[in-house]
């Protein structure tokens, strides 16, 4: 008789639960580490540090990601699904909080400067993207409705003023942390002017869905 | 008698002038060719398709360049300088030129996606760096004489400015190679308001000295 069939071990259907409730804890373990290493260290940091900091052998974190790459997706995943629910949450408050929006996923972004660069086009985002989008497009109608911005931009200039952001979070790394603001600070100034149209023509939904598509090189 | 000393070879010297035009136009050629296939299919194509592109063997290529990252770098290098001639003629034109200045500048970044979020901070990048960074001063300074723009701007906001207009053009690559434009209006504006002063502080050149060193992360 094994271990296995002895009558003292779990039944196989606990032991099931059981191997299934420790993966998904290995899981978000390796996840937390590799926020904290890239974070700190910058995402070209090789694996073998996230394992050790982990407290998991190697062979652990491959059983659970195939290599880096799918370790960056999946972080990039969970930082996009954030400023999704962010970007909901706002919307579904019924206030103008589209600057509020704007504060708020710049500061999350910036929490994750490495990861950020790869959230707008990793497999499998267009679901996210999508809602965010619609989100966006929400928050600039209320503030256009509350006159807070101009009549003439459109929901692609919120998605470009984020890319702006991750340009200086991504380039100035820690000693821009804070360096958005005062970018965001005067596009905000610029949005909330009534002067005379934009002169320069917006990107289009179809632009949009190129970059999200990851086909725009 | 081998080839080499025969009375109708050229003379030492010359020869040796020759395999030196020789190796300039070769690694002329290699930049060239790499320029248009990032620019065409992006960074991460590999050195073989430069040197199929460039019509060179890759050993030529190794000759020349130690490998992938020190091409980049030259290109970087390359970029960067363009773009701080660029700065000082419009610096020495005595004009009000800050606005024309971004345009041009990014246009130029824009030319070439997927190098210009190296050239930042390359290896060596510094004095390049420090010549940009006194022609921006000049010409913010010129700008706020005019009073284009408002007086409690400081130089790391254009460079900040940029950072952004590069996060655009790296996140959208081609489908967003105009996206910067409304961008840069709308930023325009708000500099160009003469409201309350910014209420978010600047980065400091202590923060803009780490940026360009790459001790930021």
């Amino acid at each position: 008789m094994t271990v296995n069939e002895s009558g003292g071990s779990p039944a196989p259907a606990s032991r099931s639960r059981r191997r299934r409730r420790d993966a998904e804890e290995n899981s978000t373990r390796i996840l937390d580490a590799a926020r904290q290493v890239f974070a700190a260290q910058g995402v070209a940091t090789s694996i073998e540090v996230v394992a050790e900091h982990s407290g998991l052998g190697l062979g652990t974190i491959y059983r659970h990601f195939a290599n880096k790459e799918a370790l960056v997706n999946e972080l990039a995943r969970q930082l996009l699904e954030a400023a999704v629910d962010l970007a909901e949450r706002h919307v579904a408050s019924g206030e103008d909080a589209l600057r509020q929006y704007l504060w708020d996923v710049a500061e999350l972004l910036g929490s994750q400067p490495g990861i950020i660069r790869t959230i707008w086009n990793f497999p499998g985002s267009e679901t996210l993207t999508a809602r965010s989008r619609t989100a966006q497009a929400g928050l600039l109608r209320r503030a256009q409705e509350a006159g807070s911005v101009r009549g003439d931009l459109v929901p692609e200039d919120v998605a470009v003023a984020l890319f702006a952001v991750t340009g200086i979070l991504d380039i100035g790394r820690a000693a821009a942390a804070s360096g958005w603001q005062r970018h965001l600070e005067a596009v905000l100034i610029g949005w909330g002017t009534s002067g005379p149209g934009l002169r320069h023509a917006p990107l289009t939904a179809a632009d949009m869905d190129d970059i999200i598509s990851g086909s725009g090189i």
